[in-house]
């Protein structure tokens, strides 16, 4: 540089300093670490078990879009990543830095207004789902999404990655529960996108843009959500199949049978080995295939539509194709099994020490073909396979044993997952229905939308972050 | 020009020749139009009373994605605006040209597939809302979104405007009901977004990025969608109020009853008074609101919740708020209930031979407000005003009676609305529900959206049609 002036001195003293003792003028600097004295959790989520994790040179966290906006403009100034952190439960690499300042919403976690009448919440995004979840149900009101580890995660983060889980069939994914978000825009502008209000149309569709954005195009800090009247009663058919064929059949015959269930999971051959053990219920010896049906309304509701899923499924009748079936009605009956469908990925990881789950999709018609095309990937790859998931929505977890220290093993089965969306492209569907892209899919991307949407996306990532420091790497190609 | 080579001579030619004349060679001449053969109802839309008309240098029918891709290629070569169209039942100017080239879409009119057992259907956007909810039903299916006009408008104008209609309020708006899209971008690509499938994170939602955007952004060709059984039966409680107070309360009374109707809409005074006349039953003399709430489900569902409905509306207690009320359950007595809905409109634009009519959008425990806010807007304007629509959204049909003829009701007419959108916006809602912004509304976005939204719309607009040549002026500023 020819001019040494007193700005590019302090400017000098600042980069000597670490963006750490910078951010504490920024924020109080209870909310700003070190590099040494960050979290180590805070480097890597719920994918830390593939060997992702990372660095940052800052954590901060902020309490109010105000303090985000700074910490945004910060880093904007001296061109730092900026990495956004919600409960850190994400399945992609999302939340995993690479350096740069990371920025938990944990305490940003304040119910900002709770409407019974009006079927409405505004939330700050660090408030977990689980929290939603009960402020809902205390006042009568149902906030469906329901992904899992739901104590952990955030509605931040449910945005962020547009989270399903199983009564997303019904119900639909987080997006269509979000009626407005407050998001904080490079350089470090807070925005409003929709509001209290239930439909929009003044402007381009940014709400939903945001969402499953993956923390890549803003920071968002606070969410309406949109609730219904909760359900009177529920209940549960947990049916069993010799194989996948009759289970994928069964499948088939509840969407042709009229009744709409709020769930349709399944579970297949291997997964069932893995997590029969501590099934709170009878169930037959070595099933091929298990198939989950639920019913919500009122008493009466419900009891018709169990009816006729029993029907549906084949179960009871001489020719049915269900080995055998329950019919779950009881709430503490139905805790019991849900809890125990939520432990099922543990169960699976359990059995080599560790898996490789992805979430790919299919168009329903074509489960078949994923859940016995996993079987056969991993049969190529040498590694045990199997998968379960929302199979109403085709949205499959298909799942790779391997022992997480065996680098051999893990090299076959990141083989086996590109072969894997290599499949649920051609059968039509999508490489993830759920966890998002992350850092483990970027690479895939391309393959899965084609080169003109690819380019449409990176110049939307442009136009919201043209010094592209928001979550690099994640999410979007950049061509 | 310093040289004159053959090539621009012939281009020359072209431009004496006309687009028209040129668009020729890019499709089959029987689905190009010259100026002076266009029909003149392609120059405007349900807007036209507005006094929206607008003039085309040509006009073209393509009949597949890739003549769409061609005409598109064409115009931006030539730099010349491209406007596309569907039924033409808009209401906001969004289909009306200013010179350049009319694409429409009617020759698009195929149903590409239905898969009944899968609750799915794949059309073209020329396709009729009428026609999809008819081939739903006879597969025992239903598509909730019903916009009026369902006969003329097309799936690719619903998409386009993101259209509601009663039934959004329990099954949401048209975009909640597309899983995918084909889409010709500039300068002339065919991309899908989504698909056949129920759920797809794989890149940023550019599916819900078309939705809504008006033909601004890209041509929707096709449209993937969502469908769901068809329910059993439906029942209506039309419960009538001595004014607008007591109205409202009813409404918030039925959503906090903990039900959930399919439908709930609301006609205050001055609607009843030009409207009740062909209403298909008995009535009270001078009603100053009514309430139509729709329950649909299981044949004992639509029983239980048409007493819950009637109970929180207080109809038949001594105390109750409703004036009287009525239950039908009859399909043929519903259907002349939703047809007189559907006249409401065109009874009111009779009162004066015109009327000014909004969509704006509130917090639905501000629909009071919005309600005699109409009203006052009005009186303050000299012309007499009313309301009705979606209460259970707060979409709010605020609508200004007028003599079209009458330039100064009319310019009275236009302040008038400007002072609704304000309201609308000061009451935390939006200046669009449905309609859109097309041209009628595009200098009131900015007070609607902000500065920092408008800039990012902008630069979406950009990424896309970086010529700024689709559907130019209408729905996003340019700044």
């Amino acid at each position: 540089m020819e001019r040494s002036t007193g700005q590019h001195r302090v400017e000098r003293v600042g980069e000597a300093e670490g963006p750490a003792e910078e951010l504490s003028r920024v924020l109080p600097a209870a909310q700003v670490f070190t590099r040494d004295s960050i979290r180590g959790e805070v480097l890597s989520d719920g994918s830390a078990n593939r060997g992702v994790t990372g660095t940052a040179d800052a954590l901060v966290e902020p309490a109010s879009a105000e303090e985000v906006a700074a910490v945004m403009a910060f880093c904007y100034d001296r061109d730092l990543p900026l990495v956004t952190r919600g409960g850190g439960t994400g399945l992609a690499g999302g939340a995993v830095p690479s350096g740069g300042v990371v920025l938990s919403l944990e305490r940003m976690d304040k119910v900002r207004s709770i409407d019974p009448g009006l079927w409405r919440m505004e939330v700050e995004a660090g408030v977990t789902t689980g929290t939603v979840h009960r402020k809902a149900l205390e006042n009568g009101l149902l906030f469906p999404p329901d992904p899992g580890a739901s104590e952990q995660s955030t509605i931040g983060g449910n945005v962020a990655t547009n989270a399903g889980g199983p009564h997303a069939f019904r119900y639909g994914v987080t997006g269509r529960w979000v009626t407005g978000l407050e998001v904080v825009t490079p350089p470090g502008n807070i925005i409003r996108t929709g509001g209290a209000v239930r439909k929009d149309v003044a402007g381009l569709d940014l709400t939903n843009l945001m969402i499953g954005s993956e923390g890549t195009l803003g920071v968002v800090t606070a969410a309406w959500l949109r609730l219904v009247p909760a359900p009177e009663a529920r209940g549960v058919v947990v049916a069993f199949f010799d194989g996948a064929e009759s289970g994928c059949e069964a499948i088939l015959a509840v969407m042709a049978s009229g009744v709409q269930p709020t769930a349709l999971e399944f579970l297949d051959r291997g997964t069932l080995a893995s997590s029969l053990g501590s099934f709170p219920f009878d169930a037959p010896a070595d099933p091929g295939f298990a198939v989950l049906a639920e019913a919500d309304g009122s008493q009466t509701e419900v009891e018709r539509v169990l009816a006729e899923l029993n029907e549906a499924m084949g179960v009871g009748s001489e020719t049915g194709a269900a080995m055998s079936a329950l019919t779950i009605t009881e709430r503490s009956d139905a805790d019991a099994l849900w809890t125990w469908r939520d432990g099922v990925s543990y169960a699976v990881a359990a059995q080599r020490g560790g898996k490789i789950s992805e979430d790919i999709v299919v168009p329903v018609d074509r489960l078949i073909d994923a859940v016995e095309g996993t079987v056969a990937i991993g049969e190529r790859h040498g590694l045990e396979a199997c998968s379960w998931g929302h199979a109403g929505d085709g949205n499959v977890h298909s799942t790779f044993l391997v022992d997480l220290s065996d680098p051999d093993q893990m090299k076959r089965g990141r083989a086996a997952s590109s072969e894997l969306f290599e499949m649920a492209i051609r059968l039509g569907g999508s490489i993830s229905g759920e966890h998002g892209i992350g850092s483990l899919k970027t690479s895939h991307v391309k393959a899965a939308l084609g080169d003109t949407v690819v380019n449409l996306q990176a110049e939307i990532k442009r136009a919201f972050d043209p010094k592209l420091l928001l979550n690099p790497g994640k999410k979007i190609p950049l061509v």
